[in-house]
């Protein structure tokens, strides 16, 4: 065995190549069997074997600095970066974070998580060192789904002369986390199945300057010889953004890969190196459906997926498109894991996957909305983010209604930070126009989308959990439900933690539907208590216990008020460790209260 | 004359060649006499007129949807559409807005103002006309500078072949406000400087078909053949991106104009139009330099500059590197409107325009920072918006100190809505780890940004308004300024509006400095009263005044508590009647006191 602790970055460098062909085998196997324990990424990791060993080969971390784009497929490089030994624990509390993070490892030149950022970190880090007088190459690595997001483009455009050491890992498996969308896909895939594109251009060039028929040409064309030259000095996009262009090369080949990493890293300009490499490769499974293989739970997922809150949303979401037109539905490159494959499949004409574009995907909702259609937005709560602008500029001012189903809202479990779902309510709730919805079980769930739908006139948000959604009691409609007063202190709160509020001795209980605007009748009700603990799965500062609170002063309220919130940054653990550690399971919500 | 208040579309389309043309001479003086007086934009306006009246001369709005992006340019659009005789209250209270609104008039499409939107929106409308089967085209019209934001090649990316209706504009005057920054730029100025791509196309065509010299090539380069072909039908980006493409033409040329719109439109598939324009043509001193006469303030601008917080923060930061080497500032193509002119000047190597691509600018900064770097990026209030996700995602959480020069804090005046600066301080004070300072005149802002330089190690943000700065008094810094209690009513305010709270009568007077997080000793200090007015020049929900009463109910204040924020949108008028609207300048506060 070759893979084993000792493994690093130096190690590899003196191997021959075959026993570098033999190392990513080891990996491979490593890979499939710990990932399938541990849960993470398997297919993307499977397709980056022998890039990231070639890359050690070529280049020495942390002189040279790699930026991982989203950062999912970086197990190969924790793992060739003194991290072997820690591999047991990926994901778990305390444990290795299943991205790059420069604080975990010197050998993580920038966090990941979120996409289509490496270009622009890359850059920065570039030009840092050039300032700083520091040698060393920077090499962002980045998907051709990442590449589908405006900011990879941003940083593209950014990319000057000045930037000798940058190079850009075109890592192109042909799909995202579902299947790449767009134009500048179908480019790639042309690219992909042409001939090395180097190769060609060098035949042309020869056939032009030395034949015969070449100087007939170019003494002939005359008018047409700019256009030529264009052709084959220019004649890709990346060359036409002032990138020299290496590729395409098969990146399960190692030998080349590593040959033309040497080239990319003499080359004193920018560069791109375009690398063809397949999901999942060398196991069968993963190979065979990398989109299934995409995250693995290390449990079984597919039974979760049947019971999960995205999928009662997507199934609910189609229900209401079947019998209304004008329900359109748009994801950003997570048609699957936001439920969407129902309405996709029944109504392909009203589906959209736009890629991972958020910014994009929410402004065509504003023009859908704008001919009177009734756009819904799947969207992570993490990447909700991206469009924050776009909700107030292009929706919010003139009151657009769109509605968004905002998934994996509250903490997401063993992502951990990054993809945390605690930033949606702050920044929902200070754009005006803005109505949200937080069911806690199926039979709510499908209420607030019909309320978000139908009963709302701006922006109209229904956030839920990642994980299983119990099915629930059926009841009607209410902002909030509150069973009256028989207590001196009472609860407050919403999402999947009112469960545990329910039936805590000594202690009323109110669940807040439609979280925001703030109910006057719910702070009317609260208002009378001479204590309120308010407990929410967000952050504190802007979430809406703050404001429940200013309400309830307003109105005259004078007890204690108690809010138990999230006040930083939450790491990766499961889902349950991370609603205990912030007191908001059961037990913390008990503990508290018979504390006071 | 024939521009009137009764010119139309209809009538534009009536007009003969000759006498469109003088339609556009007498729309360009009748801009330069009118904003000259009203103040707006110009230079780009003056650089569309032939454009305009082309497109209403090709396609009649409200049945074709014409898309403005940024719609600083739609003034000749809103002469054309019944609104000639509401031109003198361009900006004005209750005026028209200096941008597209589709609430203003049906023939507005789309909301303009912030950038790089249209094509989006423009997919979303064609889209949503598909569905509902209604004929007309989409018109989309994008400057080369609002080509470099992320959005608008997310949004080329997603046109595909089924939208059909949709024509992109690309309005190329080779600058966005500052000069065109990147690779995009550098690309659209050689297809400019090159003979009608079209013609030579052509002319390649017909010479591999016709002579036979062209088919000796087809014979004999057989595997370069695919390459010659495709440098053919596809060696410009936007059609590798599957866009037919047409140009460039001369944007002052209107028989042109007319002639390749009318192409566009009976092309059956999704295309761009590739218009050559000039900035401020027709009117020498807006040619010449166009950033200048970008925005008129119908005032002297240039007095007003010097006086400005813009130029006070970029002098400072000036001074600051001048003796940090580690300094670096970075803007999104707004040099001059953020003062950043000076440090550009002397410290050429440390400063960066990145163009229109503010996501793009925050990931750059923690690049830089992640090296050791002090990176600056001054951004007004407005277009913050566009990188939340980075500051939570890239800034945050591995805590990169990086400093941000918020300019356009608060209210902008006769922009209006889409420009108001009021959300920066609820989206920012919920991401851990930053810190926010608000001063209010030139000696309180070298302190907040020496403090946010050198005192903090997260994201620390200065934030100050659009106008003129007073000096200020000499003072030490400090969190924040209060004279001490003689009354039993306090104000607590922060930013510009401090200054309206001085000495009225009756009421003390406590001044935030640092923001947020909020001090404990100001909250200890406002505990004590019996009345506390907190006035806030920014969003209420989420703002500064409910966290600072959250903090002070904890230290059990029970005295009145009343909020002056803002709570919706605020439309276009001069900044002083803005606040006063508010209730947020000096009048409104002493009313509001003795209201009570």
């Amino acid at each position: 065995m070759i893979l084993s602790e000792k493994i690093n970055s130096d190690i590899v460098k003196q191997l021959s190549l075959e026993e570098k062909k033999q190392l990513c085998e080891e990996i491979r196997a490593f890979l499939i069997d710990n990932v399938s324990r541990t849960g993470g990424h398997l297919a993307s990791n499977l397709g980056t074997v022998e890039l990231t060993v070639a890359l050690h080969s070529v280049f020495t971390t942390p002189e040279d600095k790699i930026v991982f784009d989203v950062g999912h497929q970086s197990y190969t490089h924790k793992l060739l970066t003194g991290r072997y030994e820690r591999f047991g624990e990926l994901r778990a509390k305390g444990g290795l974070s299943g991205f790059p993070r420069s604080s975990e490892s010197e050998h993580d030149a920038f966090i990941g998580g979120h996409s289509s950022i490496s270009i622009s970190a890359a850059l920065g880090i570039a030009k840092a060192m050039e300032l700083e007088g520091k040698a060393g190459n920077v090499i962002a690595v980045i998907g051709d789904g990442a590449l589908t997001g405006g900011q990879a483009y941003e940083g593209l455009n950014n990319v000057s002369k000045l930037s000798n050491n940058l190079i850009i890992i075109l890592n192109d498996n042909e799909m995202s986390i579902s299947r790449s969308k767009g134009s500048v896909a179908d480019y790639l895939t042309r690219m992909r199945s042409s001939r090395s594109y180097y190769d060609k251009k060098a035949a042309v060039k020869d056939f032009l300057s030395h034949s015969e028929l070449g100087k007939e040409i170019s003494k002939s064309i005359s008018g047409t010889k700019d256009l030529v030259k264009f052709a084959i000095y220019q004649s890709n996009i990346f060359e036409s953004l002032g990138l020299k262009y290496y590729g395409p090369v098969n990146g399960h080949d190692l030998g080349k890969l590593i040959e033309i990493l040497e080239i990319a890293k003499l080359t004193n300009e920018p560069c791109i190196v375009h690398v063809k490499t397949k999901k999942g490769k060398g196991y069968k499974p993963a190979e065979l459906n990398s989109g299934e293989y995409h995250g693995l739970s290390g449990k079984n997922s597919t039974a979760r997926k049947a019971a999960s809150f995205s999928e009662a949303a997507g199934t609910a979401l189609q229900e209401f498109a079947a019998s209304d037109e004008k329900i359109c539905a748009v994801t950003a490159a997570m048609k699957y894991a936001t439920g969407l494959e129902h309405i996709a499949k029944n109504y392909p004409e009203r589906f959209f996957d736009v890629g991972i574009a958020e910014q994009h995907a929410l402004t065509f909702c504003c023009g859908l909305a704008s001919q009177g259609m009734l756009p819904v937005f799947a969207v992570y709560s993490t990447f909700l983010q991206r469009c924050c602008d776009q909700l107030i500029h292009d929706a919010s001012i003139e009151k657009k209604h769109i509605v968004l189903m905002i998934d994996r809202a509250g903490f997401v479990g063993e992502d951990g930070e990054t993809h945390q779902g605690l930033f949606d309510v702050p920044m929902l709730s200070s754009v005006p126009n803005t109505a949200i919805y937080s069911p806690f079980d199926r039979n709510t769930l499908k209420l607030c989308l019909e309320k978000a739908l139908y009963e709302e006139d701006g922006i109209a948000a229904v956030r839920y959990p990642k994980g299983v959604c119990p099915a629930g009691a059926r009841r009607k409609y209410r902002d909030f439900y509150y069973s009256g007063k028989t207590n001196r202190k009472l609860i407050v709160t919403y999402g999947r933690i009112a469960h545990f509020a329910q039936d805590i001795a000594g202690v009323d209980s109110l669940t807040l539907l439609r979280i925001f605007p703030i109910s006057s009748e719910a702070v009317q009700a609260a208002a009378d208590y001479d204590e309120v603990y308010f407990f929410e799965e967000g952050m504190r500062s802007g979430g809406i216990a703050e404001k429940f609170l200013c309400a309830a002063y307003e109105r005259g309220f004078s007890g204690k008020y108690h809010i138990i919130a999230v006040e930083g940054a939450a790491g990766a653990a499961d889902i349950e460790t991370q609603l205990a550690d912030a007191g908001l399971d059961r037990a913390g919500m008990e503990k508290r209260i018979s504390d006071e």
